[in-house]
Formats: structure tokens, sequence, C-alpha cells
């Protein structure tokens, strides 16, 4: 029923198998990249239902610009080139042609085409054309789209060559209006990761060797999943004026003079799903925030006789009917009634699997009884897992249930986050001992094994080459600083910057 | 204030300034491709939005498929290739490397990669997994997905290199199953474009050399255009076991024998937004359907003395709360207040030319009489297109008439389109002399110079050739066949098959 690997035993062949138990996606012929299944679309749709809303909430509209990008726009941003140059799909021909029997590549391009790592350049293009005064600024947009990064370890929905995301871009007349964006940005993906997801995040700066190419300043947030693993779960980035030098984008200020313009950039991808798996799935598969579940409340007739399968269904429709009354998260519910010719026991696991906050159970006897089965999915395995319930207590009760189940999410996820962010180790030899003796698996291990450090850093560029030893990263520069004196975890020399230290996805 | 080029000097022309003036999308510096904008981009949101729930309704889920497919996928279905080799872009290498200042592509692949021009290929590959026993069947699954055709004659939303689409594709245990899918999904598309679009369009069956290459059988809807052209608007194929038998998606059926399984595929793109413009565009430029409108009703604060603006925006706010509680098309009101730092007259023509289909107008002397200013879109310039109204009586009603703007525009469609098909040409020599003669502008042309006749046609396969020398197309074989004996009209035979005959884009 539950499945073959637990976390603790392999996680990262467990965290494969939740993706296919839940039939989320699964690997695709097309080399390196996924296709993302029924349950696991319909997650990343009610992602974009409700970020995209927070995003035009904040004042962006969106648009689409083209995926091909112009070879020679990548020559313009040294940085930028530099950091993707080597994962970029290169389209060549525009045509195939049948050589004997085989099919080959034809009429090949005066100017090879990117298909897009990422938009900077190209929509800075269509900036330059459009600003001319202050008065056109700010402009505040945003798209959803495919990219392609060319991966070469891909893992489902973590990595994978094509991935779908939300990139915001956003042009300013000031430097400070500009990163007052920026930082927006972030708190709004810190908003929608911890509240839509469930899923604490630690809010920061990245240092100077993990930023994005062609960034002045690049914000993130950092999630801590269940093998005390960090993912990097969003990027915000202020771009400065590198990109409006590289393209152009020029304006008339108040003053009449011309002066370039200062950008900014934004993403979230496919990537949220991975971390929202790692974060809440359990040995029995994944448990979906309800927040976000394509359903939140499925119904399984336990129909034994075919005679009663009248009876069973229209109660079921009935229930059904009384809770489009109802709501949770401010929107309607999401119900599904599963009447698959299909055993049921067989049919309750699918739910449990695919981690359906709810699964309610309906028999001839609940029928009579007035009532029904509720199977909380976070409760699975424990005795308060399922309780039988009067059926219209469970309709004036489940949008407010459905709110409790996602904030205890949320509860369970923060106090591992906390409980697992070491402040005690104090030196080089300490640290780099801890890290060599850690294993990667943290839930439920009171031996204090954490995976997060927080400590100094004295900001040598030189110690990137310490950390890829290590085999850690600096995840991010906190907000709060403490602004105490320590030594660097790294060098030992003196230092004040806190970040916090750790493995990573 | 109207646009410079009315649809009878020059329709092409008058077609590329409502784009540009509706700020809808603009060519990019990507070869072929296009920048969707606000306006536009929102208007294919509002698309989305409408059709994925009817999609949804009718059964299927979305699912995602990688853009990259192999190119040996498409060695397999010789039709297949055969209609879309001329048209691919091709991935040949995975990187870029700098040699001598200059980038250039590097690694290339093993197999060389097509992005999408459609996903038949791909998804049948994953059907043939997924797909064993006839408990298994129909699966019926969608996707939301950008796909690439090398376009040699690009123009805005009619035809650009990139576009977005949905394509659906389905797999059954019968092919009686699967022709009645087809069928089903033609008519959701009817349904859609002329309720969601107010664009009415025929239905019926593609003659053999216009159906998509690889199926049985293409179905598609087809819209009429001011200037008389035909707009294919959307297709639905039956594809028979072609696609089953290239990919090995067979099944197990009740018998417990071995059978292939029978697919269709179906899809509408971007193009609508060119149909719909085509459709209801006047000249002073996009007239957007208030079902589909990113924003349906936009209020312009007439402020001539800044202490008045305080007291009508918080008049505009106080009407726009209590539209919050009204609705249209079974939705709630998409409402703008525009209150940009800009000439009111140059606001309010903005959106005229944007075609949002209501536009308020609000000053000091409103508010103090408690009215308001409306002026509706399809009425602008004849006496009836502004009307002062109180504005309890305006919040009371315009859920309704927004319904009943939207009922108007597609009585006129409907009207243009009834009238403007000619059944009274029933010899080759008449229909020859008639698409010689015929301009290709109709919209108040009572001449009875009109672009479509429904006249008999015989079925050879040789009168493509004459269709082609006279730059017209058999748009469809009609639902609704008269069973009459007449004359082709192309070859004189006698032939009791009805086709609409049309110059299209």
């Amino acid at each position: 029923m539950a499945m073959k690997t637990t976390r603790k035993q392999n996680y990262p062949q467990w965290y494969q198998e939740v993706v296919s138990e839940a039939d989320m996606a699964e690997n695709s012929v097309s080399p390196g990249c996924m296709v993302m299944k029924a349950w696991g679309y319909g997650l990343w749709e009610r992602i974009q239902r409700v970020l995209d809303e927070k995003i035009k909430e904040t004042g962006h509209e969106n648009y689409y610009f083209p995926m091909f990008i112009p070879l020679s726009f990548f020559q313009k941003e040294a940085d930028h080139v530099e950091g993707f140059a080597k994962e970029m799909a290169v389209v060549t021909h525009s045509r195939l042609v049948n050589e004997d029997g085989k099919l080959k590549p034809a009429s090949p391009l005066e100017e090879p085409l990117i298909v897009r790592p990422t938009s900077e350049t190209i929509i800075a293009d269509s900036f330059a054309k459009w600003v001319n005064s202050y008065r056109d600024l700010p402009i505040l947009l945003n798209q959803w789209a495919n990219v392609v990064r060319w991966e070469m370890r891909p893992r489902l929905f973590l990595r994978t060559r094509e991935f779908l995301w939300q990139e915001g871009h956003t042009v300013h007349a000031s430097m400070q209006e500009a990163e007052q964006e920026t930082v927006k940005m972030l708190e709004v993906y810190r908003d929608f990761s911890e509240n839509a997801l469930a899923m604490p995040v630690l809010v920061g700066r990245k240092p100077e060797h993990e930023k994005f190419p062609g960034a002045i300043d690049t914000y993130c947030i950092e999630a801590m999943m269940q093998d005390g693993k960090a993912l990097q779960a969003g990027t915000s980035h202020f771009l400065g004026q590198n990109f409006a030098k590289s393209a152009d984008i020029k304006f008339t200020n108040q003053n009449n003079e011309l002066e370039y313009a200062y950008t900014t950039s934004w993403g979230v991808s496919t990537r949220l799903i991975g971390g929202t798996i790692m974060c809440h799935a359990d040995d029995d598969g994944m448990v979906v925030p309800p927040h976000v579940a394509p359903y939140q409340i499925v119904f399984v007739p336990l129909i034994k006789k075919s005679e009663d399968s009248e009876k069973i269904m229209s109660y079921i429709t009935n229930i059904q009917a009384q809770l489009k009354q109802q709501s949770a998260f401010g929107e309607k519910l999401r119900i599904k009634i599963d009447n698959r010719d299909k055993a049921n026991v067989d049919k309750v696991w699918e739910w449990i699997r695919k981690g359906a906050p709810m699964v309610c159970e309906i028999g001839s006897r609940d029928v009579e009884s007035n009532g029904l089965m509720v199977k909380e999915r976070i409760f699975i395995g424990r005795p308060e897992g399922k309780k039988i319930v009067k059926a219209d207590e469970f309709v004036a009760s489940c949008g407010k249930r459905l709110e409790e189940l996602q904030h205890l999410m949320f509860a369970k996820a923060q106090k591992r986050l906390q409980e697992n962010i070491r402040t005690d180790i104090t030196t080089p030899e300490d640290f780099a001992a801890y890290y060599a003796n850690s294993n990667e698996w943290i839930e439920d291990d009171k031996q204090g094994k954490v995976a997060f450090v927080r400590g100094k850093w004295c900001g040598d560029t030189a110690t990137e080459e310490i950390l890829k030893a290590m085999k850690i990263t600096i995840r991010c520069i906190p907000f709060d600083q403490s602004g105490t004196v320590g030594k660097c975890l790294l060098t030992g020399k003196d230092a004040t910057m806190d970040v916090i230290y750790a493995r990573s996805y």
C-alpha cells in the first residue's frame, strides 16, 4: 500500500518513487525532459493561478516574448553569456530533407537561434524600444513560459532540460526604485512559498559567486528539504544598469538629461513542485498542501452490491452540491468523485499516494447513518488519520479544516527548519568535522545532526574553493544580520557577516 | 483619433494598424516571431480561461509534454513528416563556445531535436506506454503550449513562426468513440467561437487535400473575415489507427485480443485573436467581445482642477465597489480605473482603439448629478455611442448590457456571414468569372460581391490545380448537405457534394 522505499532507506530513490506513485510526472523519450501528468501539471496550474494573482496585484501585466533569441544577443552582456553558454539549445536549421530514406537538417539559418535559457536579453531589447522618457517608466511585466538549460544530470522537477516558469522583468527610472522592486518580489515569493505551499523559507542575498550571471545582486528564498539539504526555491535579481547598457535602454529624466534605466528580473519554476514534494511527502507518498491541491476532497464510493450504487452515488452527489456553497482559502472547494471501475482499496490508496488532503469513503452504512469516513492525508497511519463524521458537520466545517491542515503542514515544516539550523559551530575545525561526519537525513533524528549552519563568513572569493571541496554552499546572507564579530567558518579570519551554510540541490 | 487607414482603403494595412494601435502585439527581433503585449496577451489569457473550462468539462485533463521531439520520431509516420518537414526548427547543438571573440555552436547532439510543430508523435509514444488494456481507455488529455512552424510570410497572430495554442490528444478503444470525440470537440470550438468570441463559423469536413498530415479526417470551423476571406479558426482530427500503428499503441480488448487503438487531436491557437480582430474591429480600432475582454469597463476620471481629484476618485471607487457585486457571463466584472497622468481625451481614445466594451468618463459635474458618461465601443461614431446615465442604474444594468453588446456583435457578424454566402452560382463559367472579378472587401457592399460560394464539387483530386490557379480554396464540406445533384463548379461534372469555396488566410 505504502511505497517500497522509505526516506531513511534511500532519500533520492524515495523521491523518484513519490513522483511516480503519485503519477505526477515521468521521464520522457526526449532526453533530459519530463512529461508532466495530470496530477503534477494540475499542481502547477494551481501554483500559476495563485501566484499570477499576486503578481498582478503588485501591478505587473503578462506579456509573451519569443522563445528564440538571436545568438548575437548573447554577445552583448559578457557575464550573462559566460553563465549560460555551456547549457544552451541551439537551433541551426529550418527544415528537414529526406536523403536516401534518412531525414536530415537542411536550410541552415543565417544566424543561429538560442532557445531561451532566460529572457533578459530579448526583453531588454524591447524595453530599449519602448522607453523614451521617465513618463514611460516603470514598465512592470511578467511572462509564463518554457525555458531550456542543457542539464547534464536531470532529475524530475528539480533539474530538467526544459522546464516551466514565470519570469518577471521590470525597468525603472531610479536605482532605488529597482532595488525596492527586487525586494518586493522576493517578499511575494516568500509569502507564496510559506502560505500557498506551506514551505517555510529563509530570505537573503546570494554571495558574489552565486549571483545570477549579469546581476548586481541576487536575492533568494531557500527552503529546507527533509534530508536537510537546501533548495533554492526562487530568485529576484537587481540588474542595475548592466542590461540597460548592453541593450541601450535610455530615457530622458525629469531634468531633460538622457540616462540609462535600471532593470530587475525574478522567477520561480516547476522546481517548486520538487520542493513541495521533498518538504511534505512521507513514506506513504505525496502530501499536497490543500491551498494548491488540484482536488482537495476526493469521494470514493464503497459499492459492495450493485443495488447500493444508486443510493450511494446520489448521497455523494447531494453532499457535493452542498459543498459548492463552501470555500477554503477564499476560493470554491475542488472536489472529485472517483467512480472508476476499480477496487475500492486501490482507489483510496491511489489518492493517499497522490496526497489528496481529504479522502472520504462512503458506503451503504454511511448513507443510513448520514455520515462518512474522512481520511486526512497528513495523519494517515496514525489513529487520528480516519474518523467517522456526520455529513452536515463535515459540510459545515471542511473548508475551515482544509485551512487548518494547511497550517499544520506549515507549522511542522517550520519547526523542522528552526530546529535544524545550528548556530553553535564557531571554528573552522568544528565546522569541517561537522560536515565531514554528517549524514543527509535529519527528520526524526534528534541527535543534532543538522544540515544548515548559521555562522560567519569573511567574504573572500578564494573561499569558493574550500566550499567546493567540502561539497557545501553558502545559501544566502540573511537579511537579519546579528552584527556580532566572530571567526569565518572557512578561513578562521575575523568576520561579521552571518551566512547560511548547507548542502544543497 | 481614429486610425490612419480604413478597411476599404487597404485591409491588410488596416489590420496591422489595429494590432499596433490597440497595443496588442508587435514584430520581434526574433525573425518571424511576435511580442504579445499586455492587451493582446490579456485577450489570450481570457480565451485560455474560458476554453480551458470547456475542455475540462468534457472530461479532459491538462498534461505537459516536452517541446523537443527526437528527429527519428518523424520518420515513423510518412504523411505527417511530409506535411511538416519544410517548416521545422532543428536543434543541433547544446552549447556555445567563444572562438576568437565570436560565439559559435558547439557540442553537436547525437540526434537532432525538432521543436514541436505539433505533438502527435511524442504523445503517441507516451500513449503506447500507458495503454495496455481496454480498461486504460479512453485517455483524454490536452496541453497549452508553444509550437513552431517555419512560416516564410509571417503576419502577427495569423501566421507567426512561434505561436501559442492548445492541442488535445485522445486515445480510444473503438473507431466510433474516436470519431464521436473528434466531432464533440469541434462542437466545443464552434460554441466557443460563437459564444465567447462572437464569431460565427461554418462547420464541416476538409477535402482530402486540405487534411492534417496523418489524419483520416479533418473537421474544421471556418469564419468569415470582413474582407470576405475565410479563416480556419480551429481543427479537429480523426487520426484513425495511423499514429497508433506508427507508435505501436496496442491494447487488449474485452475479448482478450490485442488491437491497435484509435486517436484524435484538435487545436486552436493565437490565430483566434487575428480572427477576432478581422471579424469585429472597425475604422476606429479594435473591438473586443465583452466575454473575453481583459477589462470590460474602463473608468477615465476627467480631472480639470486638481482639487476635484479626490472627489472624483472616491466617487469612482465607490461605483467600482458596487460593481464587484455584479457579474456578466457568469463571472465577476473586470474593471480598470485609468488614472495615468495623461490627457483625458488621449486616454479615452486609447481605450476605444483597444476596443474596451465600455469606457466611462466621470467629471466633476457627473459626481454632482450622480451620473456618468458611458461610451459603448460598438456604437462609437454613432449618436447612440455615448449616453449619460445615473450611477445606480449603470451598476444595476451593466452586467446584462455587456451580455447584450456581446449578442449584438454576434448578430452583426452572423448577418454578414449569412448574407455573403452565394448559392446562385451554378456553372464553372459563372464561378470563374465571379472570382476573377471579385474584389476582397464586402462589408457594407450591397452590390453582391461576396466571397464565399456554396456549390457543388465532384471530389476529383485533380481539381486542386484548378483551385490553386484561381487562388481559392475549398474551406469545408458542410455537415448540412442538401443531397441535390448539380454541376461541379470546377469541372462541370455531375456532383452531389456541397462545399464552401472561398479566398482565405
